[in-house]
């Protein structure tokens, strides 16, 4: 392998809540979905492309995905609207952007990579971020973009049985129908750089407001070039919490563990202080990949150090 | 020492924004603000109050005190609004609250409790949070008694000046009358429980929507019986990009560091890292007090396991 080859890229499309899709033809979606967009975010390496362009590029066509919960397949909250996180870091600064209870952006990971490197914030929500956007130029979209009749009536659904419809499986509906969870896209370039980019419309009927774990710099998102890029997907208060990547960043960090073993103890980390239900995917610093999961099954795939693209829907 | 004097409790008011108030009669203004709302924590102890209830007692004190950057005293955005962050939590079960971009709340510390203890949620933010108070049967407060005249004109000096006024000394306008940064409290009861909580007015002349360290779990606010409880204050975006509250926390279960060993290690990752400007306060699981700031002051003061009240404005 020669060192331009020597990237590495990780996508997920969500834990647990895929679990009840059971019929082969769906499945077989989802995972022709993230293979085309690893092979998508190896053409960006390719043409010498930075981790922090490959997440972007990568983060973006999963919310162009209407099958995944973010951008425009971004669930409805308990008013019917849709409210999207998201979350971008780059690991050789530190500098990251956050946004959090956007609508009418197609690409909230674009809008976070904007607060990132044209604000002097962090996090900017709300018709706050909003207008940041159009400070910015950037075209608003229409709400029909987002209201697609599946969503209309999961909402529906959610109300008639008076939850919400958590990333996970024990508060699944059943329906196969039910396609929602986190994206996320982390990557290593050839010149050690790391990224993690992370998006989501969160949970069916969720309270107004509500923001999860996408967004926040150390929960759902983190890297760091001298540790590892890390996404999480899954019920977002238990990431919060245990601030589950940066967690994952500091076994590296201060117990010297690869990706495999700090993804191994922040799984166990996770369990152990709030019985934490999502999974977690993770590069290491020097492109080892790995991923780890509290549900069932999680969507995910990967390019290790310039090799096969894989795609494992378990 | 019996058993139950076995109680510690820190509270800040901010870093390095107040390092231009040179008269004595001000410093001794702060400095017994502090004084008595450690004396108030105290007394909640001596009661047989939890971690939880000091912590939220007195940092909704600060809150009141408009001497202080939160609740009444709260910094005005760009548009002469008041936005406020506040988080809360429990170092028994690791349970958080947090509400970002709030007003017509007068202790945003008691919504962020009421987040952790009454929504399924961790974070509710702008609108939502504000329905969620009413939904709780909180009094909403009017806009008067946050637009206190000092503010106005801050406001006014800043946009002047064209720029924020920032939590740190170097962007300080000098006056003595800038009276901002943020505040928090932490406390470790007799049995062993940690909590913390910080609340903020954030930035003069911030941008509509930009949401600090304060209410970030694992930035501004963390606590976890196993190792410490932090809160942080200064310039949040430094916080956020470091996690700064959560790293020492790992020093601390990592590494096997006491209060003191960890804020020196957190401290010197701020800035190796990102050069951050601000500082700490940390209690760890055996009730020993540090802090630790890489501006010129913090206004910050202590009870060690039942001793001595003790201010710093330094």
């Amino acid at each position: 392998m020669s060192q331009k080859d020597n990237y590495s890229i990780m996508v997920h499309g969500g834990a647990g809540a895929l679990d009840n899709v059971k019929d082969e033809k769906t499945a077989v979606r989802y995972i022709e979905s993230i293979r085309q967009i690893l092979e998508h975010g190896r053409e960006v390496m390719k043409l010498g492309g930075s981790a922090l362009q490959a997440v972007e590029a990568c983060a973006s066509l999963l919310e162009d995905d209407p099958v995944f919960n973010a951008g425009c397949g971004s669930v409805l909250n308990e008013q019917g609207k849709v409210e999207m996180d998201a979350g971008i870091m780059d690991g050789r600064d530190l500098s990251a952007g956050a946004i959090a209870s956007v609508s009418n952006i197609a690409n909230p990971v674009q809008l976070a990579r904007l607060v990132m490197t044209e604000s002097e914030h962090v996090m900017l929500i709300s018709e706050g971020a909003k207008r940041f956007a159009e400070h910015c130029g950037m075209d608003l979209t229409q709400d029909e973009y987002f209201l697609t009749p599946d969503r209309v009536e999961q909402l529906k659904e959610a109300k008639r049985s008076h939850k919400m419809i958590l990333d996970h499986d024990e508060t699944d509906t059943g329906g196969e129908d039910q396609k929602y969870g986190t994206i996320g896209a982390i990557a290593r370039d050839p010149s050690g750089n790391l990224a993690s980019a992370t998006s989501t419309g969160g949970i069916v009927n969720k309270r107004m407001g509500r923001v999860g774990d996408s967004p926040i710099v150390g929960s759902g998102v983190y890297a760091d070039n001298e540790t590892c890029a890390v996404s999480a997907t899954g019920y977002g208060e238990d990431f919060m919490r245990t601030v589950i990547s940066k967690t994952i960043s500091d076994f590296i960090f201060m117990k010297g563990m690869n990706a495999e073993e700090a993804t191994h103890a922040g799984i166990e980390y996770l369990s152990r202080k709030v019985k934490g239900r999502g999974g977690v995917i993770v590069i290491d610093n020097e492109g080892n990949c790995s991923s780890g999961f509290t549900t069932k099954k999680m969507i995910h795939g990967w390019i290790e150090k310039g090799g096969e693209t894989k795609v494992r829907f378990k």
